[in-house]
């Protein structure tokens, strides 16, 4: 055995592999001559004097005259480690856009190496079509350097600013998912997609490598990785340049795909290693999409794709000073740092920026020369003009049945109990039926715990892994469908923002407690959305609609870790412009508030709903005024028409509707003279003041619903503390007494549970007679007695191990 | 080409990898006796029995009645699908243990296999010594049974409850990273990690398998994972059991490891294959472990890993009705659903359970026989009875350095710039020094990027990669290290969960705005953390320590994606008992809170400081008495000393605190006569009232420091709405106006971020004097001589892309 230990250790540590010299490639063809090279090569050489030209001038873009510090922005701010490779790649995904005349994104993973992308834009002349004052000349060139991390400016992100760019990459790790997004049904789409050997070490990245399994080759496009070994990160090398090529050949392999390695740093072999392995990685994705669809048989081929490794900083100094430059962590950022305070700093990037000799590459007006301008695609195919990167332009209008079809008869508020999920399924199934080409439903492993199960009538479960006899026992895989599962919440929420943001439609469903794992992906495209409103081209998407169910109230036998309903806390931070958020409390509201968010436009709507049979309490007309309302009284359920009431028993969340509509019959039963309104709230921001949000009432409207002074007793799905954050301006705030979720939990039935958090019928009951001290011994009469029902209840529920029948089955008893 | 895509698609579907059959394996050699087989057999005969017990009985525990309906749970929950798979491998696990005497521990990825570890905890005999009403007796054992997933018992994850468990698994895909977190700095520690090919889709689990390159031979102890590939999910088939099995070794190869196969259904076949391929990995382990340790030379082996491929709900029926069981997702959660109303339902479970033959594995009393017993190991050694999962009874005291000794001086409060975490950095620094061996820093490639880098003076980078020439110019790693540095917030939160939890201390450091990125694992640590509390045996745990910096207000180039303070809101959500927030606003305040962070117990603490050089207010002393306070008057800033102030401005943050500062002396400026207080918050939840949080203020102190009823300026680091959900039941809450982050940023200078948020010193100042419409004209010009203050600024800024001079070097005028 001593000698596999050796063998082991010896193969690992024969592996220096560097990223300098002569280009070594998996594929050996010379394909460009001379000339191409050259010409490739200017065209490479003009990106980088760009990229160099956006960190550091505000004027004198072109170096007419002799550089002086009044030239160079003031602070220094920007990225140069990735921008070679990045924009290496753009130049050669062009050239074979030209040949091939494809249809072509491009998805820059690394993020911080947005001069790549937005100087390949800017000679390619998109930059300026779309923002006429950065024009093709001296001082369009200028003002385009000037913006560059400039206040004011842009970011030194694929922000929602650059054109082309439907992947930011400010925070890491969704570069493929997105990119897989952006081709599902679009066949003819071939997504270019950087990854970063940093973004790659992220749990996000290292799964979607997957995303192969999901991909059908006839009705969807093809993602082409460059999988970037720029060797380090911020400060550290990174994990995938330092291990063996027998190991990084091996793990792309076992992730399914076909790696062609590129790797060296010597220009002229360089541009002939990455126009070949392209062009066969071009031509692979061509014939396995050519066989699949010629035979009309899907199947999943090991997709290509390229491992580019080359120098972090490439075509930079190697050193500056006593420290490594190029191929070294030190060019991460500003590659020389202290230009304003060193001359020699100064005169060496005057130097370093003449070597790519702008004189030779612009002419005397400062535009690209004819002949290099002549390399890159024209119109729409050009990468940062492709339409699907601007995705509200190809938006459809989902075709919709009318939801009022699929109503529940509901002849008195409170006493039928319908499956409000297994109900809005009906009608999902009829929407992916009409919407064969640009809608998809996306969850992790959960579409039919949560009772969504009715829609693989019109649209199977994508899969293009292998098959089992067991599959046709009920396991709804198809190679083409309209459901994407992968138990990653990070890939289906990253595969439907892509597909939303190349001009689709989708919806996620998942279990609430552990959306938190998007929190922060959901918040980025909150962010993003944002921005694209003050970008004046950018056509509006779809809305990312996200269904939560399997709720907080319904883990019993889960327990702790499933309960967290705090999603809405941080959904809650975003701007009012771009959140949404409903808790219908029945089916028929369901119905109407998922049809008006299927229809909307730009917004993350996120909505709550258990999965349960619950109680109905509307009819669909009810339905469709109470959610245009967004909250309102519920007349039926309440006893204080045309007075005042004494209470006001509010409620949010169906489970908390349900508990506190008992309770306010355990109110009315125990104490029949009190009056009561009973308030319902579908859209949770019409709590906030109108001036914070769009959807907020008037200081007017809301006293007309909660009164000035009376107590509200609110019982909320969520943690308390976001109404009281939410109403904290309004007059009556200190009468408003919230209950919800209070962290405590573990292995409850419901009704436990609830009593654990005050949420039930009993609590609720009592806290409403606890704020009316004038009821007097009326009250505490009542008070005990419900006290003691509550003590039954729970006796039973903790012997037998379910809540007693009574309260499972209750209905409104008025 | 055409051929190579027909080999292609048909190395793809040449793949029908079945989970049954005779065993196949990669090492083949039958170790084990006839009779050793029958014994591990029947070993793992009775867990099977015991997981069916708990998913079903109340009654009855051994059948030695006929089963009725009346000894069933009337609620049936819980897991069956893995089960079979993780006993077998705990039980194979034991063998080695009793054989090599290890110290091994258990972690259950796939979470909802809790029988599974229950069974094996039960049987040797550790379940009962903590739980002693769950004795090794017939009545024990129906106790046992009976709590399992019903009412104020168990859950079905490995919760806190469970002796040997520090991975709940209730949130899947941090197994691999728990364990690894156990290993580092126990050499003689193996944790054995079922990870489920579930999980393993996850993108936390995908990246986590990279963890080898971090694991040092001679200092730290080892991971065995076991892939269960088990099969399937709720409803869907798993990626990783339907790729090929050249796909599935190449991954594994290309992660680094050495994949070691077991698969198949025929019992006594797999368990010699079990037993033979485990011996295998653990020798290799051992062997490795051993070169390393004798040749005082650190090496990256290829660790072995196992694949275990069964059926899933293995040892169950095939068929249930016309519906495949065993080997389907069918059998994930209850198996046979209907015994309540199907009595051929109940009749089949009683004779499946029968086929155990329970009455020939337990004695009369109820025990399990002494034959079986017997394969049990003993004491400590048993793995639910390791006290490394039970880390607080490891726990040693941090040897800490006295942080008075680090202070920074300041005579004066508001004239002084120092770099606060770099002054931390030379405590921290001290405190990994003296902490050689239970001490670890962790951190997603910002350490450097933190100001933190003085640390590696002390302890250098784990790194097990290759390493090249650069790396001597300031790369800092080394085989042997402190700090632990992946692009993986998931993966360094995991690690350190896991060092934590067994018994060491450590510490986060993270930038602010990509925290939430493990919202969701710090959701469920805080969970963990507060349920430990209520398990008597439990001791507690160092702090999860977590170090936010690289905050909202100074994100001048990296722009809106890298704006976002939410993560306290998460936080705040958490129970009282086990969260803390700190912000300290200056040098010497956070080494006083760090301080009291690194020595607490059991809580997550979040502390957020910035990176940058700021304005130094309290002197050591004063810091001490600050923070110990948790908040105050700076009587130093405040001229209302002996009367009622006419406004209170208060600030929590050091960024905030700066401009809230300038804000006042600008009022004391314009306004001389005017009384004004400033307030300090380090201890955010001081602000909450005493009965809802610890820490929290009495009405009467809050009262003393905010007034009733004089209006208060608030400048908060985070959202603003956040200080209202704490303060909301604070007398005198009308008259707070809190500013903080509303989500309006970009590519901004501080100032121009602070203005459009309202959180800058003209803004704030603007804000007192129109709450003091007693002012008048006074008020007035001093406004509009603020406001032309503002414009000024901000033009300059917008021109020269740097704030004026004057504010950036701007100091406390009295």
């Amino acid at each position: 055995m001593a000698s596999q230990v050796e063998e082991s250790t010896k193969e690992l540590n024969e592996m220096s592999i560097s990223p300098f010299g002569t280009a070594r490639s998996s594929v050996n063809v010379n394909p460009l001559s001379e000339d191409e090279v050259r010409k490739m090569n200017e065209y490479f050489r003009a990106t980088m004097y760009l990229c160099l030209g956006m960190i550091y001038l505000k004027e004198n873009p072109l170096l007419r005259e002799p550089l002086k510090l009044d030239h160079i922005k003031r602070r220094l701010l920007g990225h140069w480690g990735s921008d070679a490779g990045q924009s290496f790649t753009y130049i050669h995904m062009n050239r074979l856009i030209k040949k091939y005349d494809l249809d072509a994104l491009f998805i820059s993973g690394p993020g911080h190496g947005a001069p790549a992308v937005l100087a390949n834009s800017y000679l390619e002349g998109v930059y300026s079509e779309v923002y006429p004052d950065k024009s093709e000349d001296v001082e369009g060139l200028r003002r385009f350097f000037k913006q560059f991390s400039f206040p004011g400016g842009i970011g030194s992100h694929a922000t929602p600013e650059t054109p082309g760019s439907i992947h930011e990459g400010g925070e890491l790790g969704y570069s493929i998912s997105h990119a897989f997004g952006s081709v599902f049904d679009h066949p003819d789409l071939i997504s270019v997609t950087m990854v970063g050997d940093g973004e790659a070490e992220t749990g996000p990245l290292a799964t979607s490598w997957h995303s192969t399994k999901f991909l059908n080759p006839i009705t969807d496009g093809a993602v082409l990785p460059v999988l970037h070994l720029n060797g380090y990160k911020i400060n550290n090398p990174t994990l995938l340049a330092r291990i063996s090529h027998k190991e990084i050949e091996s793990l792309f392999y076992g992730y399914g795909w076909t790696p062609y390695f590129v790797e060296g740093s010597d220009l002229p072999s360089m541009h002939q290693a990455m126009a070949t392995t392209m062009e066969e990685c071009v031509l692979k994705i061509k014939q396995y999409q050519k066989q699949a669809r010629d035979s009309g048989k899907a199947f999943r081929p090991r997709w290509p794709m390229i491992v580019l490794r080359t120098p972090k900083g490439w075509t930079g100094p190697r050193h500056l000073g006593d420290h490594f430059l190029e191929g070294f962590w030190r060019s991460h950022q500003v590659p020389v740092a202290d230009v304003a305070t060193n001359k020699t700093s100064l005169a060496l990037l005057e130097e370093w920026m003449r070597s790519y000799r702008p004189e030779a590459l612009f002419d005397q007006s400062g535009a690209l020369i004819p002949e290099l301008k002549a390399l890159a695609p024209t119109g729409i195919r050009r990468m940062s003009a492709n339409p699907i990167a601007n995705g509200g332009i190809l938006r459809r209008k989902l075709h919709m049945p009318d939801f009022r079809t699929y109503a529940t008869e509901v002849k008195k508020g409170g006493i039928t109990n319908v499956g409000s999920m297994a109900l809005f399924a009906t009608f999902l199934r009829d929407i992916v039926k009409l919407n064969p080409h640009h809608f998809r439903v996306f969850g992790p492993d959960e579409t039919e715990s949560n009772k969504l199960g009715a829609i693989y009538q019109a649209g199977k479960k994508v899969w293009m892994g292998e098959y089992f006899e067991e599959d046709k026992d009920g396991g709804n895989l198809a190679p083409e469908g309209r459901v994407m599962e992968i138990l990653s919440e990070h890939t289906v929420e990253g595969w439907l923002e892509g597909y939303i943001l190349s001009g689709r439609h989708g919806f996620l469903n998942s279990y609430e407690p552990f959306i938190h794992i998007i929190d922060s992906m959901v918040n980025q495209h909150c962010k993003w959305l944002e921005k694209c409103l003050e970008v004046e081209w950018r056509v509006k998407v779809a809305s990312l609609n996200i269904l939560l169910t399997a709720t907080v109230w319904r883990q019993d036998h889960n327990g702790f870790t499933h309960q967290d309903p705090g999603f809405l806390d941080v959904v809650a931070n975003k701007s009012p412009e771009v959140v949404r958020i409903y808790l219908p409390p029945d089916a028929n509201c369901l119905l109407s508030v998922m049809d008006h968010c299927l229809r909307s436009a730009n917004y993350v709507n996120v909505i709550v709903a258990d999965k349960q049979d619950h109680l109905q309490f509307l009819n669909m007309e009810q339905a469709i005024a109470h959610c245009t309302k967004g909250l309102g009284i519920w007349d039926w359920a309440s006893n204080d028409q045309g007075t005042e009431p004494d209470i006001v028993m509010a409620s949010c969340g169906d489970v908390p509707t349900h508990e506190s509509l008992a309770a306010t019959a355990l109110l009315r039963q125990h104490l029949p003279e009190l009056k009561i309104r009973f308030v319902n709230v579908v859209d949770l921001f019409k709590l906030i003041p109108e001036k914070e949000h769009p959807h907020g009432l008037s200081d007017r409207e809301y006293r007309a619903i909660f009164t000035n002074d009376k107590p509200v007793i609110f019982n909320f799905h969520s943690y308390p503390w976001l109404i009281h954050r939410l109403t904290y301006k309004r007059a009556g705030q200190h009468n408003l007494h919230v209950r919800g979720y209070k962290e405590k939990g573990n292995i409850d039935t419901p009704l436990e549970l609830a009593i654990r958090n005050e949420t039930d019928r009993f609590s609720l009951a009592i806290d409403a007679i606890d704020r009316m001290p004038h009821l007097n011994n009326r009250g505490a009469t009542a008070r005990e007695d419900l006290l003691n029902q509550q003590i039954a209840a729970r006796n039973y529920a903790f012997h037998e191990g379910i809540d007693p029948e009574e309260l499972r089955s209750w209905s409104w008893p008025f």
